[in-house]
């Protein structure tokens, strides 16, 4: 990790909490169905919506919404009440307003790598979701950029590298997602390192291992500084 | 308009068809609902709950469909059947899957002006929407650089002026919004040339005429290149 210039930073569960936040709201919904069907039934539902819709709504809260609410017409049968769906669209507003719980050492930790490297933010999801996230944060003075995409794969990644102008070699991808933060950055000769979360969505986990000599694997973020 | 260096874009019923597919899709949520209440008036009420929505649903499609849902569910007292929730999340994908219709002259226009200056698109929205739009288009390729914002402020604009690096009297704004468009970018000493569209929404207008030295209007796109 010689050359590196700039470091990218994921938001959501790298910085600040977040998929806990969703899993709560998913047994608040599961609950709220369960004269219809089992929570783990209405959940493994929901996760297939939400999958079968991520090509008409991406990521984010109100794609969140709007698949709870296909799912409990679904599982219901169209027989659930509408003071149900009217409960969805009150969880997704109040997931919209949850305090911002920012990952222990974080603030410590972007002061000193700021010092040393050009920091930017790397987050893929709805674009006013993470700007109000960002905000909360009190962070956005660390960041020379911030960058929010509707998905984290090697073109976006390379449109980033590309944009920061530097080459693959001086980017380095700090993120709890291995599908998202580190594989495809590893893939364009990119650096990423590894911060894993306890929580994951579904969607993100995968169970490779991975070896690569532009790899690392930290347990928090204050040994970053050990590295870096 | 003598020292342009930059030439930005708005997308939505500058570079193509948009408001219109928004209309129609309100005329059909409306007579969802004809049994509960005068078209006239559940429109009011859609308007009124998308305002109040903003905050949390920024511009976009996700948020068009989740407040149709909440209109739906207060118009009829909660009394509109779930086959009505359903019909709005078909809506809501159909809007989503409409055909591009790219407006009058626009590729002719791009690909005269992209001789001669920097171009960009700068528009406000759902992040995944406007990708959509864009990549559907074929327009990408005319573009430098594509800026998708929530909000279109005199900040949002002052920000990527900065990222452009140029003064803002080398900065021209093209669009069919006056009060997103046109408005705060003249407040920040950019130029700005409006090209009104036949629908707009009530939100985007404004009644005060403008009067000022880098403002113009066209009627149509080739009429820029008379002017640039």
């Amino acid at each position: 990790m010689e050359n590196i210039e700039v470091i990218a930073f994921d938001a959501d569960d790298t910085l600040w909490v977040n998929e806990p936040y969703f899993r709560e709201t998913e047994e608040k919904f599961c609950k709220l169905l369960e004269d219809y069907m089992p929570a783990h039934t209405i959940n493994q539902e929901l996760f297939k919506t939400e999958i079968a819709n991520l090509k008409f709504y991406g990521y984010g809260i109100k794609g969140f919404m709007l698949s709870m609410i296909e799912t409990a017409l679904a599982v219901s049968d169209k027989q659930v009440p509408l003071e149900a769906i009217e409960r969805i669209l009150t969880y997704g507003k109040e997931l919209m307003q949850k305090p911002i719980e920012i990952l222990d050492d974080i603030e410590m930790v972007l002061e000193a790598l700021g010092k040393k490297y050009r920091l930017v933010m790397a987050t893929k999801g709805d674009l006013l979701d993470q700007q109000r996230k960002l905000i909360k944060s009190g962070l956005e003075k660390h960041f020379h950029h911030i960058e929010i995409v509707s998905e984290k794969k090697e073109g976006e990644y390379k449109k980033l590298i590309r944009h920061l102008d530097i080459a693959p070699e001086a980017f380095l991808m700090i993120g709890n997602s291995l599908k998202s933060d580190i594989i495809p950055v590893l893939n364009i000769g990119a650096h990423g390192i590894h911060i894993p979360f306890h929580t994951t969505w579904e969607h993100e986990r995968i169970d490779s291992k991975i070896e690569h000599p532009n790899f690392k694997q930290v347990a928090r973020a204050k040994e970053l500084l050990g590295i870096l």
